[in-house]
C-alpha cells in the first residue's frame, strides 16, 4: 500500500514538473530539433528521459575520452530553453555561448545584450544528467528566474 | 627622394605602432606562448608579421573548407591581448569566449564579471589580418578604450 503511495507520489511530481514553463519549452525545443520526425512517436516523457540518469548511471560512464556529442547536444539544448524561457519573459533574446574543452569541461554564458544573465563553469560533462524530471524542471526554472531577475536589476545593460 | 621619404615615414609609423601598450601585449602574449623557443630568435616585426596581409594576399586565400588553425590561434590571441590590456587600465580580468563555426564564421565576446566588455561577430576568418602593423595597432587599441569606457559606465555589472 505504502509503495502504491509512492508511486501515485511519483507520477503527481512528474506531472507537475511536465507541466512547468521551463520543461515545456525544453520539450517545444527537442521536437524543433526533430527534422527527420524519428522522435515523432515518443511520449514528452519518452524524450525527456535521456537527461534522467541515476546516481549509479552516472558512475558508470567513463569521464575519460571525449563526451558524447549527443550528452553536449542535450545540455546546449538546456540552457538554449533557458535562453527562451527568459526571452518570453522579458522579451529580451538570451543567447548561449558554449566554450567546451575535449575533455568535457567548459563554460557556458547566455547573453541578452551587453549582460551576461547566467555564467556557469561546467566539468565532468560526460556525466551530465538530473536525478529526475523534477530536478530537471527545477534547475531549468531556478536559471530563468536568476537571468530575469538580473535582467530586471540591470536592464539598460540588456538592451544595449 | 619622394620614395626615400615615404619609406623612413612608414618606418616611422610601424615604431610608433610597436611602441603602443596594445602591440606591447600581444607581443609579450604570443612570447609567453612560445615554449620551445621556436621565435626566440625572432624579431617583434617578424613576430607580429603574420597579421599584416595585404588586400592582394587575403583575396588569394580561399574561404572554402577549415580555416588554418593558426590563423583562428592569431585571432584568440588578438581579442585576449585586448582582454590583457582592459586588465592593466581597470584591474578587472576580461576573459575571452569564441565559438566559431568550422566554414569560418562566429562569435568572440570579452566578458568581465556579468559584463559583456566586447562583441563581435566574424565572418571570412580564413582570411583573418590586417593592412599593416598600423592597422593592427589601431583595432586593438580601439577595442581596448570601448572595452574600458564600457566597464567605466557599468563598473557595478563588471564587479558582479
Amino acid at each position: 500500500m505504502a509503495e502504491e503511495a509512492t508511486v501515485a507520489a511519483n507520477e503527481a511530481v512528474e506531472e507537475a514538473a511536465l507541466a512547468t514553463p521551463y520543461l515545456k519549452t525544453l520539450m517545444r525545443l527537442l521536437r524543433a530539433h526533430d527534422s527527420f520526425g524519428a522522435w515523432e512517436r515518443k511520449s514528452d516523457v519518452e524524450l525527456l528521459a535521456d537527461y534522467v540518469l541515476t546516481r549509479e548511471e552516472r558512475r558508470r560512464i567513463p569521464i575519460v575520452g571525449d563526451p558524447d556529442p549527443d550528452t553536449l547536444m542535450r545540455m546546449e539544448q538546456f540552457y538554449a530553453a533557458v535562453g527562451l524561457c527568459v526571452e518570453s519573459e522579458t522579451g529580451l533574446v538570451a543567447t548561449p555561448m558554449m566554450t567546451m574543452h575535449p575533455e568535457g569541461f567548459g563554460r557556458v554564458v547566455l547573453i541578452a545584450g551587453r549582460l551576461v544573465v547566467l555564467s556557469r563553469h561546467v566539468r565532468d560533462v560526460h556525466r551530465y544528467g538530473y536525478d529526475s524530471l523534477a530536478t530537471l524542471a527545477a534547475e531549468g526554472t531556478k536559471f530563468v528566474a536568476a537571468a530575469v531577475a538580473l535582467i530586471n536589476s540591470h536592464p539598460e545593460v540588456a538592451r544595449a
